[in-house]
């Protein structure tokens, strides 16, 4: 028997190339899209960013603003990672809120959940600015029923989780408009500082 | 002696109405912006909102970049106004503070300076982007030095006024995406709940 690897792609192989290739994609795009803004970024030069032509990425992906909310998607999904994380961790709802925000903040300044930031809903076609609005509001209700639970067991001081919520995610969102790497703190860094000060915000008092 | 008015404009006639043409303008064109986007937003269409033609825009304003960046100095000239109202209060650091955000917090949602919010720096020439970016840095200035004066007071618990300073206009600023009147509270009571939470974060523990 032959113990070489075949030089033939078995269906698994091409599905990973696939996703492969749609995912070095979407990362040269979403670069620009942060770098230049929606409108002045063209296709083509997302495709000459990995030597390859336009046609190539409407094959796998389609045209301009099914690319960005492509983007926008992976940014939601690794936002909602954060929730999943603070689920697993012990202690009493202010702790879990506390680790969500921080997980939050650092994702914020991942290029596809800073693009979410980043692009406003008039760049989006009608149907995709309501997908849009529908994938941001999951991350709010779970960082409401964070709050929430805080509330319950006496760890979180609140009067309004609706008002709280959007309070916590403007101050985290806000540093994907004007954190540099160039000056000073890491990103985490950053936003262990931002969070120490919302928290104090949450912390009830004796 | 003839006690009819002069129906010939005097110099000061004239200077007042070609300030209320200009602002005529760059109300129209402010709405267009913050409903549309920047580079959806045609002067034909402004001109056009307004029953006037393109060129009349190019005579009192310039082409489309000079109207944005008037809009936005406008929009910035705004929010250092807070900063010289709460200059007059009386009170320690924190209150000054307090009345400080309160009143940059409502500004945001007024149409010029929502829309320095929703205006990413890529919209704009090289130059306007430097000259937007040394104006917005005068509010930050401008509250760093309040935040510092409850510091030397006692009245207000922070770290680095720095860090803080972005936590607290990133939380006011977030509603020029968000807020919208046709749901419930109003903008100065929409502002007064996101500042008692701040407020929260920078009092000091007994």
């Amino acid at each position: 028997m032959n113990d070489r690897p075949s030089p033939f792609p078995t269906a698994d192989d091409r599905a990973r190339s696939r996703a492969a290739k749609r995912m070095a994609l979407l990362e040269a795009a979403v670069t620009m899209f942060n770098e230049r803004g929606f409108h002045a970024t063209s296709l083509d030069d997302v495709a000459a960013s990995l030597g390859v032509s336009k046609p190539t990425i409407y094959h796998y992906l389609g045209n301009k603003d099914q690319v960005l909310i492509e983007c926008l998607k992976i940014g939601v999904d690794d936002l909602m990672l954060a929730d999943e994380e603070a689920r697993t961790v012990k202690g009493d709802g202010a702790d879990r809120l506390t680790y969500f925000l921080q997980a939050f903040g650092e994702t914020i300044l991942r290029p596809f959940s800073r693009c979410v930031v980043r692009t406003g809903e008039e760049c989006l076609s009608k149907t995709s600015a309501e997908e849009l609005r529908a994938m941001k509001l999951r991350v709010h209700h779970a960082m409401c029923a964070l709050i929430r639970e805080g509330m319950a067991d006496g760890s979180i001081a609140c009067a309004d989780p609706n008002v709280l919520a959007f309070t916590l995610a403007g101050a985290l969102n806000w540093p994907a408009r004007w954190y540099d790497p160039a000056h000073g703190a890491s990103p985490s860094e950053t936003v262990a500082q931002i969070v120490a000060h919302l928290r104090e915000g949450y912390r009830p008092r004796a």
